[in-house]
């Protein structure tokens, strides 16, 4: 199949908004930006083999190409808007596109987001997703807003999507429940989009809990203190994993595409009230203290030291 | 080298600009787009062994990363001014990154253009970036203006990039002023934003002229009529490559990045003028006609026909 045929496939099944002047099509998209807002801009690549194990399926490469995206976006408290995918295929395969197409459209309807434009190109499977969304001036949540005496919160459950990998790695069938969260990660746009004036900082939780809520302490300059039988486990996780295995996976797997945010205490009954109102639970795990760096403590607050602090791309001990 | 210290070298020398609210360093990047203008966005990927020779130097992949994007821009009269990049790697080289950041961060400087987030990953080299500009409202050249009875335009010179590629396959050292242009595409900026008002329709060079012309053909339902001498040559490849051999370099070759544009006879003097105050030639190739498709013609009038029609990835006779 040509390039242009895969193109036209996809212009065919893109959705389009009001504020596209121009889709695909073009030598590039042309946008409406409304006024008193700003641009938020994220931009996240896939590789097969590093990013999702070989022979996962067309549609949940799509649809998690999109949502690990989406998730910056919830992180910044910004409303999707526009997004731009950039396709590398080892050679045109028309249903693997349809597929792929089924998965990332899928969470671009969701979201109400159009997809206005990319490339497509012969390479190892990689896909680079770009997403803009739109936040109203000011109300951005950053990563530099914490601040000492704050409240941890994280939304949903923690370490999955690592323990499936873990399984995948072992040699084994991954539990469908938690092969699902490692395949079709929910990025928290409504929760983000609720966390500003209540949320001091937040970020997402793609590397682990302990290397992104370190980002937070550098990029504010505190320090933070998380408790670990507070951390949110699902029944999945809880029945497979003892409590020694699910301390690793929860504070330092990756993949999570939770959200991490912290609040002063005068904002727990409007968190309670956010937690009752939205699908995903919140749980408060821990808190901003003065100082750096981030302590994972057990019940008798002793710390707990991980055997590795994080998934880093390059790191020699990953 | 961890990720971590990838993204740190990245960030030290990243320019920012005064719309830049938050660059580098958050979960996305916050922008501020002025009112009275459309926001431009284009997204290319280059792969190794696919968009470059293997062996070509960082410097040169940087710089053509950011230009075949900006490349985009100009073809829709915007003016540059924010990018991301996402970057996989084989492995973590300091030095490759430094280089490759040299010929990014020098053509981003020309075009006042911010490097505002990104990421790096593990994976076959492979360099996706996105590019945003900014275009006053209704002020937008487009591929779907053209109107038969326009003059039809290319800038600088055609074949050039293709002929050393071509010299290259054929086992031998490319010409360094063909190698040039192949490695160091100048994407047409300043050509581009002249152009609103005197251009019915614009697209940038990067299939080949028969295949992108074909692009703004389709859009705008009308058929075109190139004379093939009349396609510009440079020197070096006036000298090195017979007329025949010329053709097909020049109308099918990829990897040009020169603007081709229709305008109204009426706006000859304004392209001249034009063509005399900026670095690069303007030639006139040929005409907008009533019908469909791009026929190159023979200085008798006769119709040349192309061994192949331009660069498509997952062509199967590319």
């Amino acid at each position: 199949m040509p390039e242009f045929e895969l193109i036209a496939r996809i212009q065919a099944r893109a959705a389009t908004r009001d504020d596209v002047v121009l889709g695909i099509g073009d030598d590039a998209a042309l946008l409406r930006v409304p006024p008193g807002h700003w641009l938020a801009v994220a931009t996240d690549t896939l590789n097969a083999d590093v990013h999702f194990p070989a022979g996962t399926a067309a549609a949940d490469i799509g649809w998690k190409a999109l949502a690990v995206n989406l998730s910056d976006l919830a992180a910044m408290g910004a409303r999707p808007a526009w997004a731009t995918l950039s396709l590398s295929l080892p050679h045109a395969d028309g249903d693997w596109l349809e597929g792929f197409l089924d998965g990332f459209l899928a969470l671009a309807e969701r979201h109400g987001v159009a997809l206005v434009g990319g490339d497509t190109t012969r390479g190892p499977l990689s896909i680079c997703a770009t997403v803009h969304g739109l936040v109203a001036v000011d109300q951005a949540l950053r990563r530099d807003g914490a601040r000492a005496g704050d409240d941890i919160w994280v939304s949903g459950t923690l370490g999955d999507a690592a323990a499936a990998l873990a399984q995948w790695r072992a040699g084994g069938a991954a539990e469908p429940a938690l092969r699902a969260r490692l395949d079709r990660p929910t990025p928290r746009i409504e929760l983000g989009l609720a966390l500003p004036g209540i949320a001091h900082a937040a970020i997402d939780l793609s590397d682990g809990l302990l290397a992104d809520l370190g980002h937070v302490c550098v990029a504010s300059r505190v320090g933070a203190e998380i408790e670990l039988q507070a951390l949110p486990a699902s029944p999945a996780l809880a029945a497979r994993f003892d409590a020694s295995a699910r301390a690793g996976l929860q504070a330092c797997g990756g993949d999570d595409y939770e959200l991490c945010f912290t609040a002063p205490a005068s904002r727990r009954d409007a968190i309670a009230s956010l937690a009752r109102a939205q699908p995903q639970a919140l749980a408060r795990i821990g808190r901003v203290v003065d100082g750096d760096g981030v302590r994972a403590l057990h019940p008798d607050g002793s710390q707990w030291l991980p055997a590795r602090a994080g998934y880093a791309h390059f790191d020699p001990t990953g």
